[in-house]
């Protein structure tokens, strides 16, 4: 019994030994979801165009802002937070590469959180999209005219802001997934 | 040695003896998932609503249906595909009850699985949830009409069915934290 003793105590103190690390591609993926986060934003933000537009006989000058549609204002919201927490679980995952015995309890409290952020920020792509999708195309059963062919750098900034944030969602999905994996190597088969 | 010999192998023999097993709660949140999107689709699909509107000085009758808007499409699609899913997963889940030397396997491509059609019907619920707003308050910014003062069945299905859309993404992600958190569990400390 006394091995047994010794063997477990040698395993406890080198930090789980068998499995794979994958924490390097995690701060890599963190990065790339903070970048497509400040892409987004700065693309949405700058997004605003002014036009002249005929209203009662009279052209007048008419603005396009994404702060008129609740959407927007959402997507906004939603990626600022998930470029927040980009930036401080990049930090947190580069802090455990140095210290290796926190490592699982920040795997588990990675996919929670990054569960809750793909959820906020999908759900926001998905808001984004379908009113700009309405402003490309219109509804012609709803009453709802097109506005891209008149707000033509408008809708090309929200286009180029929702592809990027669509990237950033896949990102999300791959983080969970190498969280997932990362924990599930460490069980021992 | 032959003393940790036998204790590796009496621990390999029963199947992953440490960690905890929520995998009861994991099949009633799958059926909890199932009965949300078999809901969702139900009430969506039944919103058809005709109105007589004032249409070039005549009362027309004029149906509203879900299938007019794209976002409401994708939204039908996304809960279709996930309540096939969670009927699948449950199915699985329950297997997996009765041969546990499976679960640690199923667990993973669990939290996959999930992690994706958590993007998909978040990023659904944000359209239609959009969509609705529009018909609900309009936006004047764009020349976009409320209809909902009109269709208010139609509005009504739409409200009832992306509230228990919303039900279902939090479900979605309550499944992932609870994959990871009993894989986590598993994992020698």
């Amino acid at each position: 019994m006394a091995s047994t003793d010794l063997e477990y105590k040698s395993s406890s103190t080198q930090p789980l030994p068998a499995g794979v690390d994958y924490f390097k591609a995690d701060v890599i993926l963190r990065f790339m979801l903070l970048a497509a986060s400040v892409v987004a934003l700065g693309v949405i933000v700058s997004s605003d165009q002014t036009e002249l537009v005929l209203f009662q006989g009279n052209l007048v000058p008419q603005p396009a802002k994404f702060k008129y549609s609740p959407a927007f204002v959402y997507f906004v919201a939603a990626f600022s937070v998930s470029g927040l927490y980009a930036l401080i679980s990049a930090l947190a995952s580069i802090a455990v590469i140095q210290k290796p015995e926190f490592k699982l309890k920040f795997l588990l409290h990675f996919i929670f959180w990054d569960a809750l952020i793909l959820g906020i920020i999908a759900s926001a792509t998905g808001a984004a999209g379908s009113v700009a999708y309405i402003g490309l195309k219109g509804n012609s059963h709803m009453g709802w005219i097109k506005v891209c062919n008149v707000y033509d750098k408008f809708c090309r900034h929200l286009a180029g802001s929702i592809a990027v944030a669509l990237f950033g969602s896949i990102v999300t999905i791959l983080l969970i997934w190498l969280s997932a994996f990362t924990i599930h190597s460490r069980v021992p088969k």
